[in-house]
């Protein structure tokens, strides 16, 4: 399994239909920013307006804490962006902390960077042009020291390079954001709306940097990057900081019942964020397949017989089923 | 202006708000396709499926005729195609057939590719190791003749070189379409979906060609292009082929409405599709100037000062307003 959040390989292997699936497989809120019932018809039918971009980068600087200083550009996705970075950065090889989101090296790779697989950024070798640090990572929630973020791209200035630092997994912890470096060093800032927002259909993700990288990226991207919708549904979520409050209580709380429910089935909590938890059990591969039997959908990883990562249940049924699944 | 379709820079010279005007600055059908009033909550809240891109794709393999030889992969728009494909490209300088949609140009640059500016592909130079087309021609309409598309493919095909055949207005008149060269030729045929069934905002359109070149672009959009809506409403609205057929009738009629309207007013009509009309004028610079006066916003070019295009007023109320403003 590639990614997290397919179903078509799964009721391939083990039948059923999309709606009696189980799907921990992905990291998106299952709680998502309640989209309006009725969105105005010019949002589907006008391009985009240039007022309708400006309100949405304007939400997304202060959700975000952009300093005045730095840039932002909005994007169908980040992985647009993870698709188009390797593009119009310089030539030479990516350095990228590992295990991790497995579309860097891809993307990297398919525009001719050669990549460099690294465990620590700490440890980023002198022939790296860039490096890419997914901070919070997934799946492990290992978070990277702000003063490693900062020495890292200083080396990587003197080189010409770039420091991308994939934060889609950043909302539950604002202060993990490496935003307020972004004036001062060639850093690039992905910012996922999907995820937390819950709303991973929608298509809408951020590059955040220095005003010229940012030129560039917006350059590249071209006009109407979002789609109608994208751009109203987003200005409108980023700029309610209630509702992202009792998100992140939310997830943490629900993210501490599901901990319970696999510890009490013999797992060990090997890390994560409070969108998922990556679990070790000696018996992983097994425990993966009985509960695909079940149409319960979890992630396992080709690097780690032992590691599978979980999403939070939608519901209290939804834990009860896991658990009872895991105790069979 | 650089495009149509965005009133923000109407508003902010000449007051008003996106209700009051009438914008006839697009060649955006005004009657799009009914969407549902109430999508799946799945469509905004998952990643898109495989199952589902697969179902867009084989909707638009349809009805777009692609032949069994050809690829086609989806983007959140063609801009988004357009803005690529000069990444994905050979080394080499393009040449552009024009004066045409100024954003292949722009791209092409952009990714540091010479542009060579011609007024006939039949003219396409030895140097070239591209070309581009649009056809019909966005805004006069010219249609290019499928066997000077065939002689200059082959001639690219000697350079490792592709033609780029944006069809972005196609579908009033799916006869012109050169799918059918795609599996001999290094075509890569540009279709858009906001035009003809009216959901610019919806970013949807596609690439077709040879599998080899389709598989380089798919590789380079990565996964999740198109967000979930997309996926949805445009396998729905490609599928529907009573309504196109419809459609079709439906803008003929009107654009002949609208050039009697602009005849009257003493445009010359210079060309166009269904979906916009391109009109010649002496006094254009100041027509357009007046009915900007009146809230009605056409669309101008800085390479001909006597010429505007209008895109479909949306009922008979807006024919009736801008025959009274030109009457003024």
């Amino acid at each position: 399994m590639k990614h997290g959040g397919d179903l078509t390989e799964a009721i391939a292997r083990h039948g059923g239909d999309p709606g009696s699936w189980l799907d921990l497989s992905t990291g998106i809120n299952p709680w998502p920013w309640p989209i309006p019932q009725h969105l105005p018809d010019h949002a589907w039918r006008r391009l985009p307006s240039r007022a309708e971009s400006e309100a949405l980068l304007e939400a997304a600087r202060k959700t975000y804490g952009v300093p005045a200083g730095a840039g932002i550009a909005a994007a169908s996705g980040t992985q647009a962006l993870i698709q188009l970075l390797p593009y119009l950065a310089a030539p030479g090889p990516v350095a990228i902390v590992g295990p991790t989101y497995g579309e860097h090296a891809l993307a990297c790779r398919n525009a001719g960077h050669p990549v460099i697989a690294i465990d620590d950024l700490a440890a980023c070798p002198a022939d790296a042009v860039h490096a890419v640090v997914v901070n919070p990572n997934n799946p492990d929630g290992r978070a990277t020291d702000r003063a490693v973020l900062t020495r890292i791209a200083a080396r990587l200035k003197e080189r010409g390079g770039w420091l991308v630092v994939d934060e889609a997994f950043a909302d539950v912890d604002p202060a993990i954001s490496a935003v307020a470096l972004c004036p001062d060093w060639p850093i690039v800032i992905l910012r996922s709306f999907g995820k937390f927002y819950g709303l991973a259909g929608l298509r809408l993700g951020f590059a955040i940097g220095a005003p010229d990288i940012i030129a560039r990226i917006a350059e590249a991207l071209g006009p109407w990057p979002c789609s109608g919708p994208a751009l109203l549904i987003g200005t409108a979520a980023l700029g309610d900081q209630a509702w992202a409050d009792h998100a992140r209580g939310t997830l943490e709380q629900q993210a501490r019942k599901l901990d319970q429910v696999l510890a009490k089935a013999g797992f060990g909590i090997a890390g994560g964020t409070p969108l998922f938890r990556l679990a070790r059990h000696p018996d992983a591969q097994k425990l993966h397949a009985a509960l695909a039997r079940r149409h319960i959908w979890c992630r396992r990883f080709d690097w780690a017989g032992d590691l599978l990562r979980f999403g939070l249940p939608p519901d209290a049924a939804g834990l009860d089923r896991l658990a009872a699944a895991l105790s069979d």
